[in-house]
């Protein structure tokens, strides 16, 4: 879904003119109809969802911050800019000035955020794009001028001996990884967003996504990057060598930067052997210690092909099961917790011998209480369909605060058990329409200690956002855990990287944004 | 081997006071007794050894590189700048100024450079070693203060869940991995080197290594890291979590920077399950291209099995055969290439039998002229053997000019020929002792298009000096090659990063430099 971000680029006067650059792009979420929002509601006016002829519409994010206030060192946008704009860009279809075209650009697919853009830039080239490019982060929060990457969406080259791809930014993952697939590769990053985020905003946010566990992170995946700096500089790093050891390696900063100190247009990746065979087990056990223990198994048995090992608990599940009846549960019995286990390998054979020999150890040791292995790709989307479908499905009664957050494993669950006994213990949480909170789940990326703890509500509601903020961000503080693992800062959490940072981290962060963005114009109001 | 680098601390005058930062690391080479050294000569004047007491001493580095300066505005050390170190780091043997202790901190391995320190600092904690860490480069040049690492070697971690170790910079690389191998774990790096070097160095200078094919860069693998800045802050970003987006991702600046803007103190490392089986095959072939074509052949067939796919060439296989006559050569016949393929897996039958698979296809194509597979770990060292004893053995006549470079695959391996036919033309390669290059090798990391040219020698002689560059520099930039693969940059290539870099990319890093190390007190002549 849209994720987007503002910059502004310094005209020659003394003014500066703003825009705003707008990329489809993604926090690594995995739900099946996109990312998950960057967190919930932390500020204490309650944003409301306005009925507009049927179509729900967020409340302007400058209502719903009231602390945040434009700055008035950018420019407005004149009719003289957008004069400027149309010759350096051309085609008519690249300057996007009409307020229903604006409009989607302007909201975010939760409708929580709502920006007021009123002009929309479409470059085609680095050159044309001029001192634009691609920049993740969320909606416009004022009037800035959002810049989409969609028309730079070219795939260059692919090397099928390297595995090198160099393409745009504005490529949809999974257009790119459907190129490789015909090509027996595969991208090394895969999110249930993938139809319509772009790569670029993939690497501006460094997504994490479903298969981190075994591709790794976009900081080893990504041999290249060219990226346009405010002042227009064009950081020509797009190395398509494995191995460059000649300097800095600058275009690792702009590796989950969120476009705040520069615009991504084109990427060069690693892009693996694809795997031939994939095997899916949904497992049933008896406790969070139990799942760790089948995750250290996993490990051992599963090595080089375990590709992902996902934990979810009970609470998830039944909320799954209530919105959608009709399908059939993976497993007959109730468990506390669900984990579901996944390898790609290049043998199905082989891999399945693996599986197997996996299955009978944590079977005989009691470590899994019970479990099914998908017999083919339908039975695969399905198991996945009880993982995927739970940020979907746990909104269904009205809202969701969310926390994509990373915990040493031991400990992880905890907070969810935590925060349950503290919504309880405050009236908060409950069966009847008088609590506002009906569920506290965890599941997530357990082989990457990667956990999305939400609580569903029936409404939002002052009094849970206030019990569970700060306190979330200080139990995650206190176990050195992070308050973002895959879906970045944005706007929702600038105000809390100081739970996961240093003053001293934070300062030198501020110092290289001051260093290529002094005048504060790429995503102005987010990330630091 | 020793590689080393300087920095001064900036004392509380306008003067400095300088110092020189000492640790045991590599450049990731591949010699079974170091790794090389970082390239060759590059100066007109032709190093020469000196004799000394049955001891072969390099020349002054200051002598070879008659352009360079020591930088006046570096304070000299002083008794009361030593009096202060022995009150800061406490132990006496922390504090090293005897000339005969001094010296081995002075010269590289090979013996191509030697410094003029004269004090050598061991701190045994980042706050002892107050504004001193781990820089990666060489030896000091001037009268830089070396400080040695070697005292902050605990391990301090290891979770064998998440996989993540925590240990200080100074920890030997082997011992991390024997440490890790009884926990079922491996090092995500491994090289010739291994049992000297320091994992700070190996970081410090993003070393690549025999298995970088399977785990990949350690911009991926290293999840955290402690360094100490030139003005004494402490950068903590030593997370141990996979998944962190808060904020710029600032230790990956110091992945790679050979210690120029802050010395490496610790780190948490991801360490992936250690493979059960391993195998090794080594095969001959007709022809480069059909080198290639058996490297796409071992990546589909092996795919996350494969862990190496190194190439030698007849003429380094000849050379090693000429220094060790007694040694059986794995091939009865002779061959222009020959390839060494290594597999790393958790199941010994399903990895042989995958390796099986290919080699059978490989023959049966004639793409493979003829091969052998290693049935115990001995033959697996074996033929590991003819691979790593190249870089030594081709010294045996007298010296050896090194590239460490990257090339796009197709072209990798023309610039040996191009560079034969350039020196056989100047009549300076042949086999009589009139000419002074006896060989012209090419053999590395065929996975990662990373290749070692060198040419052996009888003797150094300008006039082949000036035959190879910038000739070779020239040829790898028009192919958008790297002229520094995972060797860095040190001392040797600092003033040729512009055949790999353009100026603004230059200009970025310089920015980056001047933004940490605005004196320039880290590692000072070198780097960029």
């Amino acid at each position: 879904m849209a994720c987007r971000a503002s910059f502004m680029r310094v005209a020659s006067g003394s003014r500066a003119l703003l825009l705003t650059t707008t990329t489809t792009t993604t926090h690594g979420g995995t739900s099946s109809i996109g990312p998950p929002p960057p967190a919930c509601l932390r500020y204490p006016a309650p944003r409301t969802f306005m009925q507009s002829a049927g179509r729900r519409r967020a409340q302007l994010t400058a209502d719903a911050y009231p602390e945040l206030r434009r700055d008035e060192r950018f420019g407005r946008v004149t009719g003289e800019h957008v004069a400027f704009f149309k010759q350096l860009l051309g085609s008519g279809s690249a300057v996007v000035e009409a307020e229903a075209d604006v409009e989607p650009f302007n909201e975010d697919w939760m409708h929580k955020y709502r920006g007021q853009c009123r002009l929309v830039l479409r470059p085609a080239s680095t050159d044309q794009g001029g001192n634009t490019g691609l920049v993740g982060g969320s909606v416009p929060v004022f009037d800035e001028i959002v810049v989409s990457m969609a028309r730079m969406n070219r795939i260059h080259s692919f090397d099928d001996a390297s595995g090198c791809l160099v393409l745009d930014a504005g490529c949809v993952l999974e257009a790119a990884d459907t190129y490789l697939a015909d090509r027996g590769h595969v991208f090394p990053l895969d999110l249930g967003a993938k139809g319509s985020c772009h790569v670029g905003g993939n690497v501006a946010t460094n997504a994490g996504g479903l298969r981190f566990l075994r591709y790794g992170s976009l900081h080893g995946s990504v041999l290249g990057l060219e990226a346009v700096l405010p002042d227009g500089t064009v950081l020509d790093d797009l190395s398509t060598l494995r191995k460059n050891n000649t300097g800095y390696d600058l275009k690792q900063l702009f590796i989950g930067a969120e476009g705040s100190i520069g615009i991504i247009t084109r990427l060069a990746v690693h892009c693996p052997q694809r795997p031939a065979a994939v095997n899916v087990a949904f497992l049933g056990l008896a406790s969070y210690p139990h799942a760790r223990r089948a995750f250290r198994q996993a490990k051992a048995h599963l090595s080089e092909i375990l590709s992902a090992f996902e934990l979810m608990d009970a609470r998830s599940q039944q909320l799954v099961h209530a919105v959608r009846p009709a399908e059939k549960r993976p497993l007959d019995g109730d468990f506390p917790f669900y984990c579901l286990v996944e390898t790609s390998g290049s043998n199905g054979e082989h891999d399945y011998a693996k599986l197997e020999a996996f299955l009978e150890h944590v079977m005989s040791e009691d470590i899994v209480a019970d479990g099914v292995v998908a017999q083919d790709a339908t039975q695969i989307k399905a198991l996945w369909g009880w993982r995927e479908s739970v940020p979907e499905c746990i909104g269904h009664w009205g809202g969701v605060y969310k926390y994509d957050v990373s915990i040493p494993l031991p400990d992880m669950y905890a907070i969810v058990d935590d925060v349950k006994a503290r919504l309880a213990d405050m009236g908060l949480l409950g069966d009847t329409d008088q609590h506002p909170a009906l569920g506290v789940v965890g599941y997530g990326h357990m082989g990457d200690c990667n956990l999305h703890l939400n609580v569903a509500v029936r409404r939002y509601d002052k009094r849970v956002e206030q019990a569970l903020e700060p306190f979330v961000y200080e139990w995650i503080a206190k176990r050195k855990g992070s308050i973002s693992a895959e879906h970045g800062l944005g706007l929702a959490k600038k105000k809390f990287i100081q739970y996961s940072r240093s003053d001293t981290m934070v300062a030198l962060m501020k110092q290289i944004k001051h260093l290529y963005d002094p005048n504060g114009i790429m995503n102005p109001y987010k990330y630091i």
